[in-house]
């Protein structure tokens, strides 16, 4: 016989084999599916590491090649793993926050109507830090005049150094408080321990979740409990999984309204603090139902870049940015090379109107 | 006297000594451009780190604190290099590529008047390799249907194993040429080594170096020599500086027509095969005057964030990006999962309009 | 004249100016400090951007080049930096945890005079999870078998997702305690959450901070506060200058008893769960006077590397390294893959014999 | 029936299928064999893409569940996967620097009988340039005395910037040929191009691949065909995988005498040029069997935490390592905050006999 002929004809029984291995393997994930059923009225944990290792040296004791048992492991894992995703799938439809097919975006209600998540393009602006009433209210008008309608008001900021500007504090959230009042917007402000939680309710809209604190999961759970929206900011060191797994933490705990903020990641670039991935928005829209926003100040850590890398985040589908805006940025206390003037605002304003 | 007063005081001295000292440095950097004008007579580089050595060493010897000699050696230091700074700017006005104050784009023209870097968004497209003439010439209709006037037209292929395909070769430049002749377009093709230049001259009308030999100073000083435009990529581990220092290699050979393309860095995130720079964007178009280029294919790796990755880099500020395109992705022979199918590139294509 | 003769003549003059700016640079460092301690006295950091800002605008008026102004700006702006350097220098002899000349190590010293940092080289060993009473007592008698000092006794488990094993909490930690006892061994465990710190200081001899608290401020001063000593994981996102300064917040809340520990940071490499930054552990033992431990199962992330990477820490002068052992690896509740079996541990422990 | 007595029941189930499913991927993999003979003969290639999209549309098609069509294909592509890499195992044994079960080390023997990679510690040494005869003779005398074999003798400098010292050529090739014959020793010179190998080999004794070029494909094939010995060195931003591969592209072209080279990798830590990935000396001597030499010089950037890498370098298994030395550091053209002086170098070399 040809070598073609010889090809073609070792190709039909391959066929064959290929359907009578889908055949078990359904047969097999069915069986576990069953396993898995029983074992929840036990309250059993689907994961058995000991019956895989059981299986897997059943498996290497029966095989005779020519597929090497390194390579028989690695299949069955593989069986393994598919089978342990189809259980958990079927136990909880998998994460709370992962994006099921056809289903709708969260949209994130302000106590007035606003809406994030919505389609529409929301700003988060304000300075780095509270710093004193006169700054907040010279940038509240500002935000106020543009229809910005969520303000920072940080009163504690987390810092590398205790020996830096640690925020105000209560009074900060206080002068935060009135400023939004005077010009009815909203308040985000950072928390950095569960403890702070009855304290700043009394001043805060939205509780904002830092880089340094997204994988704190005592924090994440207790903002699970509260009935302020959370925005939880990327570590600068967390993948994209992580960070949809801390907003499990939050969700899973009871609260539904959690806003993703991707704020660049660290590399050895350096001429920007961080590097913007900008390709984690469509990803996180992807794989979540969440809004997403962009931290374009932290993010390039320099203001001179703050208006393409705005238009960008707009073009690329987030559901908003977030930039920090003060009267006189040399002089802050804390980011002065990356917050924006009060008419470099307006600028960034208007070139988002055009995309 | 209070301390207010004694602070006013001593700030008023130290304003004295700021000029003092301002007046000190601008003579010395009188004296050293003379030295310099003397050095360039007598055919001697500017830097000299034996004197150097010396100058830091009778500083030392003189200094009584309270800075220590360290913090003393240090800002002479910085002296030192702003004066060698001054004389080799004196001597070639600082990079070529470099943006000077008021400096306009280089526009790089073709043969048919087609500009890239002159506002508009140009498309570079095509299959990541030649692999048959019936290939080039269906993604060469899509192409043409749309406008894009340059195609990739790749016949070798840097692969990091020497097992995989390596591309076509010679062959596949001729398809490539037979194909961008057919449709009126022009070809971009890959070039890894000096010696290939005079083969590839007769098919090629862009060079483009891939992020392997973006430091092969030797490939790039021969390329400074060629009348057609380069493509330099940049390293998926080059910082942007580096990147610029190698467009100079190109530059101060003989080749003013350089394009910059951006194609993601390296990180830890996994969801992607590298992490797309979009604020690398801003940053080459503000440092230099050259087009910059997204490829928003090979910084993803993956074809299903391609439509808004392609409006981000037109909302940044990009000269155009490039984007693999195959008749049919899954059963090419590189980069199968990043390269859109024809009806996927037309999506894309729609999209685009609509920034 | 020649233009050698011109070179030396010039550079006389140089000379001449040099020790003039020398001078002046002196003069103006002695009224700084005498301005910073008016302050002090004021109460007023010494940093003040306006002033600054004041400075430069005046010496940009009335600079007449050759120096561009930018260069001014630039020289003068690392005159301010070394100027506040000295002063925050004076005011609190720098960070306490820093190493000063001729300092000798912090030398921490357990219940029973074992000793951390005193040149001999510790172990922390033991499971990464406590998952039963069998579990740690075949453990714990491995380690007490080879004179371990340091076990193990985790209980509560930051992981990335919310339905992933999270340690047995207080019972598990009565279990470590039970061990430990039985074996007169010492207890670390990782802390969450400040309010952990009553029930856990029942069980605890040493408190662990993970990788992904490094930066949690409240966690860092509430366990500045305890009377056991605090071993304070990098995180695979973070410098080294914020270890470091993450360390202050534990030292200078009250507590001098801080072990820090290197255990890999994130790079696109993916052979390894992180890279070992083994270069980290000369650089902390010459910047701080903290003992350091080299954690050789996170860093690697594979057991069959432990060997000489164990060794590697030795030698680079570490004060030890952290290890996992597990009974029985492949069924571990947790870091299946880069615990050691009791038989690799006893190789471990046979190889690091031989440094 | 019980949940306990269902289960295992179930699972005696699933075991049976678990054999059915091995006996037929062993039948699946004995099959594809024949074909790849069958292949081998008709001069085609194992991988067929289309042949493989063609199979996974007939198993979606059959697909009933519970399985998703995703699990089902992504379970057979990992199986054509192991298929198709049984397959290359067969027709090459895998790599050819790939270590083989029970297979000896690489051991590269120079003219006079040096050996590398037997399992001494060699050093590599010298400056990072060749600036003069007086610098090369001063550090030659000092290698002598400790007995080095391997000098550096680097004419040919591969910079970032066009600017930069570009090293003295040819020129400074017949130094470091003359100093090493003086001293008994053999020259290893960076290579920047294949044009340069006629001219080198008259005086070098080991290439050097940069790492710059580690990627540079037609310069690695050229090396494949020289008699002497090629380092290789890690580029900055490759993977371990990457640098094997390269390797591979040298000894697939005849050239077996290859010595793989790390040299940090690009992180964002910046107290040292680059992160030493001392894993990959364990991991690179576990993969292949080549000599693995550690840059102790450019992997830290910086000459005050020699000693300890060094020796971390010699604990962990390394044959050997490479060090920058010059007489007088703060002078050197290029790399001057790296390179040991000569007493530096004396102290490293008595660390070393400490280990």
């Amino acid at each position: 016989m040809s070598p073609e002929n010889r090809v073609a004809q070792l190709r039909g029984e391959i066929d064959k084999i290929n359907l009578q291995i889908l055949e078990l393997l359904n047969k097999r994930a069915e069986l576990a599916s069953q396993i898995g059923k029983a074992q929840a009225e036990m309250g059993i944990n689907f994961y058995d590491p000991v019956r895989e290792g059981q299986m897997l040296q059943a498996l290497e004791a029966a095989n005779n090649g020519p597929f090497s048992n390194e390579t028989i492991k690695s299949l069955f894992k593989e069986i393994f793993r598919a089978t342990l995703a189809m259980e958990e799938h079927e136990a909880r439809a998998n994460l709370m926050v992962q994006r099921k097919p056809n289903q709708s975006n969260t949209v994130i209600t302000l106590a007035d109507g606003t809406e994030i998540g919505n389609g529409t393009f929301q700003l988060i602006a304000g300075s780095c830090a509270v710093e004193s009433l006169e700054q907040m209210d010279e940038v509240g008008a500002a935000l106020a005049e543009r229809g910005v309608r969520i303000m920072r008001g940080m009163a504690f900021k987390p810092r590398s150094s205790p020996y830096d500007f640690q925020g105000l504090g209560e009074p900060g959230l206080k002068i935060a408080r009135q400023i939004a009042n005077k010009y009815q917007m909203f308040v985000t402000s950072e928390i950095m321990d569960a403890s702070q939680i009855p304290m700043m309710s009394d001043y805060v809209d939205i509780f904002w979740v830092g880089a340094r604190n997204m994988q704190n999961s005592f924090l994440l759970k207790a903002l699970g409990k509260v009935r302020q929206p959370v925005i939880l900011k990327r570590s600068f060191g967390a993948t994209l999984k992580e960070l949809i797994y801390s907003a499990e933490y939050i969700v899973s705990s009871g609260n539904p309204n959690v806003i993703l903020m991707e704020r660049g990641v660290r590399t050895f670039e350096t001429w920007t603090r961080n590097t913007l991935d900008i390709s984690a928005v469509p990803l996180l829209k992807m794989e979540t139902h969440l809004p997403v926003i962009v931290d374009i100040s932290h993010s390039a850590g320099r203001r001179d870049i703050a208006v393409p890398l705005g238009k960008a985040a707009k073009a690329v589908g987030a559901d908003g940015l977030m930039v920090e805006v003060h009267p006189n940025p040399p002089v802050a206390m804390s980011d002065a090379k990356q917050q924006l003037s009060i008419p470099e605002f307006h600028q960034l304003m208007d070139a988002l109107q055009t995309i």
